[in-house]
């Protein structure tokens, strides 16, 4: 199968375009064509993704199209943008039909359930590469971006996390052999590591309430300290609230549990920060986007991370994370 | 080093942004926010680079810098889109400080020239892999994009190619070893495969002018078919006018020069149609844009590219191409 074939074969939906707003051009030109709406900002993202790295050569590829939009949709909630489309490069080492259909499958799954298309991209022959660009829509109130940013954590906000955490890192350790748990526990670890829910609704719904926000790939420590550091504060997180994001019963307890949680990434929750006294506005953001929301800590004025135990003393200062280079 | 250090060091312009028009927040958040004007549309492209397919092992980092950022502009030039920022998604085997100066210092020389922030991006580590995703406006005007499509050739419009064809092919065969030329075109071939320039001057002053462009990646006749194809009309281009396109002096001629113009591909020129009434004011393009413009043929009803010797007669019905697959 030439490269011409397989995009029109596997990549090419005409008829999806015409019910997607905001692309007045899809894939089959040199660029697609995006029409932006008055009094909006467009924000934009691009994730790579390799194997062996950011997934186990062993996954399903119907798994892989669904995680390889997951983690770029998870950037566009960070942010409280509204999905309108993305654009797809990827190396294969062969046109292989049954990967193709696969991929193609679980990656438009996704796409269906945002009503976003796949605008244009590239193929090529290659180690297997998956680049995903996303693009989706912010908007402009009175001149002021709506979009979750970095910098805006202020002294006394609430530090809040979507969802459950470390169950992601759990399945990793469980295929890699240093964990046994029992099948149920395994099965929805798996999901979490192998079609994470990217929170784009939870992302919109708290535009204008949350005053910072990141989503949790490479761990909550990790990915909160870029918040930290872009809005020149520090934190306390309280490991007991910290704890109650895990949700792989007693499988995994103490001090791997806590770890777990901190450190293991690749849930694609977000993490989040907003005065306290939009706390009831979070838990109402959290209902209208069914997404479970847990207040874990506070933004605090010393430059550093802290860990609280249950009587409020400090156990950790820490700046751990997850890097691809270290 | 780390790959945030990475990021940081190499590639966080922060004094350039602010001089971007357009970019409201760059590299640093999840997502770089980009502020549409009003009346415009948005161009998208994505283009993934490999070692081995895209560019030799050899070639230097800052030369790669720039023909990564130059094959993206390409798209974009063909559009008519003036470019506004791009994302960068780099695998790379390792982090090495004196490919990422040189590869950075290529990839913003040519940023500059037009005025466009990397505004994003990933990095991870594995086979070198370069996937940049360029984004630029097109306006509309009375409700119609001024954007150059595929399928806007008519019967009886003028085949245009820009610049000159064949010296990357003809660079090519001299590093695999099948050709010996003398030192000078070879360094002047040598610089048409390794630092293209992307025809975007030429993209904009063609903007209502041309019915149909493409940028010649894959070879012109392959390229050239994807606009017959998308427009549901023909060609006849004549050999003897293909071939004053060929800069390269009596280093190679006849059918093998031919052959490198028709099907050599990684000049990043573009082909575009034009109604035959345009003719004087394409000319005009090319003098405002600096670019030289050469006709080649004309658009026919037929449903073929057909090729004409000098007393245009059919010499060859073809519809050759290169394929990343096949």
């Amino acid at each position: 199968m030439g490269e011409f074939d397989l995009i029109e074969r596997y990549f090419k939906r005409t008829q999806s375009l015409k019910s997607t707003s905001g692309v007045a051009l899809g894939i089959g030109d040199d660029c697609a064509l995006v029409v932006p709406r008055p009094n909006t900002q467009m924000a934009i993202s691009s994730d790579m993704l390799l194997e062996g790295r950011h997934f186990l050569s062993t996954v399903s590829p119907e798994l892989l199209g669904h995680k390889a939009l997951a983690v770029n949709l998870s950037d566009l909630a960070a942010c409280g943008a509204k999905p309108l489309g993305f654009t797809l490069a990827l190396a294969l080492p062969e046109a292989n039909a049954d990967w193709l259909q696969g991929f193609s499958r679980g990656l438009f799954a996704l796409a269906d359930q945002h009503q976003i298309s796949l605008v244009g991209g590239d193929t090529t022959r290659g180690p297997l590469n998956i680049c995903i660009t996303v693009f989706g829509e912010v908007p402009v109130v009175d001149g002021q971006s709506q979009a979750h940013l970095r910098s805006g954590a202020r002294v006394g906000d609430d530090v809040w996390v979507s969802g459950t955490l470390g169950g992601a890192r759990l399945a990793l350790e469980v295929f890699r052999g240093n964990l046994s748990v029992n099948a149920d526990i395994f099965r929805q670890a798996r999901v979490r590591m192998e079609q994470p829910t990217p929170r784009v609704a939870l992302g919109l719904a708290l535009r204008g309430i949350a005053s910072a926000a990141i989503d949790v790939s490479d761990g909550l420590l990790g990915d909160l300290s870029h918040i930290l550091k872009a809005s020149q504060v520090g934190a306390s997180i309280h490991t007991a609230l910290a704890l109650t994001l895990f949700d792989a019963g007693k499988a995994v307890t103490g001090q791997q549990a806590l770890h777990f949680v901190l450190s293991g990434g690749d849930d694609y929750e977000l993490a989040f920060t907003a005065p306290a006294a939009q706390c009831d506005a979070v838990q109402r953001a959290g209902q209208i986007s069914e997404t479970p929301v847990t207040r874990i800590g506070q933004i605090t004025a010393a430059t550093s991370l802290q860990l609280l135990d249950g009587e409020g003393v400090v156990v950790e200062n820490t700046s751990a994370s997850f890097d691809h280079f270290r």
